[in-house]
């Protein structure tokens, strides 16, 4: 099987313009077919401002309301989405914008109201990879928003770690898929105030031993918990850190495999 | 050669909810390969306002500097179009939201500054259709928003009219197409006073009468020179009127031909 890699950026790239040029390049350079996906830094709260609408957050979790949808919906599919977009092209690789509605790839459902009510944020429940295959088997890298729809007409808000994850789980019928977190620190840390202190390989009897010595712990579980979720539905492996990482065969990240 | 169905819609559906939801219903029941161009309508203006970027318009186009070119971003291609392409999901259209950047359909250059510097607005250079056509080749309908790039990685504010002509141009490479502009009036008027006196045929012989006459003047000659520039440039028929045209052939309108 061809490889796909699947790849997630997140604020500390968007939120730069060098650091989003220069990671783009890259990116653009990189052989093979490959989907990106971004979450929204922090436009959208810099937005909200702007407009005098509130921001509510709970536990790192965007309350959205009709109001913030839309602020959403313009800066992660618009603003975010069309720039990045732009500078690919320029970069001669020939690419296209998606939301999770477009080609109707990813289906979502309004989370159940319980404790909390988020208000338009969706759990995706279905992922049909048919069009985004067309186009990768033609060429064309796929930039992902994390915006999807209920195929109700309703647009929803989707945490981007997760539309990475399922669209990596549901090309694993289709290709060996390769899925890689991009964020601001080297790797899963041994000791949080050493950079350089990544754990290099991580497998679930490691990472119960890691978390049961509270070396693991608060943030890092969910993106470890989905990462190893990925892995138990056939992604052949996910790799934690810098960006580097994807460029640079050298440059050491967290393997979790 | 295969109908291809390019539609433009304008402000007069996109402002009011009922009336995108009802004009979508029927988009989505169009027999045949079919584009969707739409331009912003209302919001791009509220959008200023709420955020108290000062907006200009001269001769009715939209100075676009850098602030005004990301809400139009921001809304053509992220709120107005994402929520387009969602609400034809949900009548079982699938369909894809594009920018011009997007498979490097439209490629634009930024207007040159003479008397007026309208900003980061663009004129088309070149269309390639290839990668919309494999969508439309797999039953999959493409959702257009106005603003393109420059192949350098600058996005463009372009003139919704001008992307709906030039891809129905592009296309008459491979289809017979129609073009048909919608808008709040029926048609080209004899009597800009009475509603119903609609011109139901114009081709260029009566076009020079109607504007030797003053019955054809303003606004409407740019609108209907783009028209005819479509049909040298071998578009099959062009059509102006309410959107009722597209779904009820009964339905009275000018045809340009």
């Amino acid at each position: 099987m061809k490889t796909l890699k699947v790849v997630k950026i997140g604020g500390n790239i968007i939120d730069n313009d060098v650091e989003l040029i220069s990671f783009l390049k890259d990116f653009a350079s990189l052989k093979g077919p490959k989907i990106l996906v971004h979450g929204g830094g922090k436009s959208v709260t810099k937005l909200a401002n702007k407009m005098n609408i509130p921001v509510q957050m709970i536990d790192g979790r965007r309350v959205t309301d009709a109001e913030t949808l839309e602020i959403v919906t313009m800066v992660y599919a618009g603003k975010i989405n069309k720039n990045i977009v732009a500078i690919l092209q320029s970069f001669n690789c020939n690419s296209i914008g998606f939301s999770g509605a477009d080609g109707n790839t990813i289906i979502a459902k309004k989370r159940p109201k319980l404790t909390i009510d988020y208000g338009f944020v969706g759990d995706v429940v279905k992922v049909n990879i048919s069009v985004v295959n067309i186009l990768l088997n033609n060429g064309i890298s796929n930039i992902f928003s994390a915006i999807s729809h209920d195929e109700k007409g309703q647009l929803l808000n989707i945490n981007a770690d997760t539309i990475a994850s399922e669209l990596a789980i549901a090309f694993s019928e289709l290709y060996t898929v390769q899925l890689y977190y991009c964020f601001e620190k080297k790797g899963v840390l041994k000791n949080i105030d050493n950079n350089d202190s990544v754990i290099e390989k991580i497998n679930q009897v490691s990472y119960q031993e890691l978390k049961s010595s509270g070396i693991i712990n608060e943030g890092m579980i969910p993106k470890l918990d989905n990462c190893f979720y990925a892995l138990e539905k056939n992604v052949s492996k996910v790799c934690i850190g810098k960006s580097d990482m994807l460029f640079n065969k050298e440059f050491r990240c967290t393997t979790i495999q």
